[in-house]
């Protein structure tokens, strides 16, 4: 498991971030925020996939009128999305469970001023999201829209909110590419302790999304750092969960649910690897214990791979080995082993 | 685009790996390699998808004696994938253009000998393919299957291969897991400056597979390390060319294509992006030229990404604008807004 890089624990509605609280998977709704019941449709869509905080758009008074409701029908904390009008910031703050905040476009400081006094009243945080396409016009200015400039916008906003003596802060610096995104994560970590909200935005449809966002969100969770974290994939909802926490699963930050090892297959194999592969993965879908496990078509690397395994299948010609924890468990005709495999897998499963 | 770490320049048929040359995509068939029309034929649509170098697994030596067949009729410079039996090797050697061999399962030195006396006769390269799964026993007893057991394995065949004389290597260190992989390369990259094959061993299906690739070689690629390199998935071949292609244009090592910015899509929109952004996506396939579009749902981001796009649309409600280089050049209606993207980013690949 990776070593993560300790932050200030806040709490959005039930969900603790940052400290040592797991990280929790986001997404946002696309329907129309006053449209309530398409809305709660949408929430209650994400809960099931296992999403932890849900994020909606307020762009019109409407919208923010509407929060009440939804809220009343939902149980997952939420958080509402303001750009260009604090007013909005400020109807919806007497409702939600936290406020993100674009600080580029939400204008004089005063008004900033007033959307950290309703959140105060409330106890509730404020996400500075920092976008690079929508930098205040002075550090865009100044530094392009780089992450120099992302970083600059956030230390900035984050002393604005400290000097009204509030710390109740979460942060995000994204940019529509990776390079940019990571850089300026990395370059703000070591200047504070809040927690940060992850993600590579605008990363376009569900095949380059998920590729875009496996870099940049799998890079930093490989540092450790990352506390909360949003995949952004146009036009989806449980999908963005669904990759969200293959993510934290294939880059180590999570340990829930089967690792499954399995090799490319190539000339050397000897038996339908790939059906079995699928076979398995559709049988253990609803595993949470921590297992790993494998699957190999030969013996070039199979036994290497089951020493580290709970639990691994190693094909030869017509017949192979289950085993557990590195010993044999049983030589098995190549039609009996998928059975015994599943068989232990559970059985572990519920020991763990 | 990304620095690369230089490396020393190989050649592998007609493709030059490391120093200046491209990132290379390589593939492996899964084929028996004794069944040559099967290998052909899967070798082909490898070379249709994209794919720069291909390897066959020969585990008898009836696949050995086949790749003269193969040679023959293909165009993709020939890898053989050697494990245990030396022998293999030096049939292979006669043929192909590059041997990859596991150190760890080869046996004695003076076998690696007889493999290093053939590849030097015929001036091909080897690839030292260093995998966690396999390490020689003294390794794997002093350091375990770790990053830093992989490394030593590296380290000491590469010490062998120079000490007969031969540098022509390129070097991979395969774990199953991204952590370890990771690690492995950036320790040894500091080391010497053959040019390195990346990937993520066993990586699993497809939709695993591509996150644990993305994560691993996308993080390696951001810090300029790897000059060519192979993303396993269990039983595809093109998948294995179109996931390795978008992990080097999403990362920012290559910029051949169309990236796509497109927001997420939420309730702030009044159009249907998701429509919009597939119909782009499908129509623009075939272009290679490196541009940058954006296609962005409302105004928040909108125009500060196509400030920096080569071609955007920023939707509003009803119309929107078509942008050039951060200059509006239409401001039509939301069903025309398609055509004109499409025929301005046709213009500029022209151009380009």
């Amino acid at each position: 498991m990776i070593q993560r890089i300790k932050t200030k624990q806040i709490r959005v509605g039930g969900v603790l971030i940052g400290g040592d609280a797991p990280i929790s998977v986001q997404s946002m709704t696309y329907s129309k925020t006053r449209d309530v019941a398409a809305t709660v449709e949408q929430i209650k869509r994400l809960h099931f996939a296992g999403c932890d905080i849900v994020r909606v758009a307020v762009p019109e008074m409407e919208d923010a009128l509407a929060l009440r409701a939804i809220k009343e029908q939902i149980s997952l904390p939420l958080v509402a999305d303001i750009h260009f009008n604090y007013r909005l910031a400020l109807e919806a703050a007497k409702v939600v469970d936290c406020i993100r905040i674009n600080p580029g476009n939400i204008g004089e400081k005063s008004r900033v001023k007033d959307i950290v006094k309703a959140c105060q009243e409330r106890h509730i945080p404020i996400r500075i999201g920092v976008n690079a396409g929508s930098l205040e016009k002075i550090f865009d200015t100044r530094y392009g829209q780089s992450a120099e400039g992302m970083v600059a916008s956030a230390e900035y906003n984050i002393k604005f909110l400290e000097d009204l003596g509030f710390s109740d802060i979460k942060i995000s610096l994204k940019a529509s590419d990776v390079e940019r995104t990571v850089a300026a994560y990395r370059l703000l970590r070591p200047k504070n302790s809040y927690p940060f909200h992850l993600g590579v935005t605008e990363a376009g449809t569900k095949f380059h999304a998920t590729i875009k966002s496996a870099i940049g969100l799998g890079t930093l969770l490989l540092e450790g750092i990352g506390d909360t974290m949003r995949v952004s994939i146009t036009g989806e909802l449980e999908e963005e969960i669904t990759v969200a926490r293959a993510i934290l699963k294939d880059s180590g930050a999570s340990s829930e649910g089967l690792n499954i090892i399995s090799c490319p297959t190539c000339g050397r194999i000897e038996a339908d690897l790939v059906s079995a592969v699928s076979d398995i993965e559709a049988r253990t879908k609803h595993i949470t214990a921590p297992l790993n496990v494998s699957v190999m078509g030969c013996v070039v690397n199979a036994i290497g791979e089951a020493a580290h395994a709970d639990v691994a299948i190693a094909y030869g010609k017509g017949s192979g080995l289950v085993m557990v924890k590195g010993d044999v468990v049983a030589k098995l005709s190549e039609h009996e082993l998928v059975e015994r495999f599943i068989s232990e897998v559970e059985r572990m499963a519920k020991e763990s």
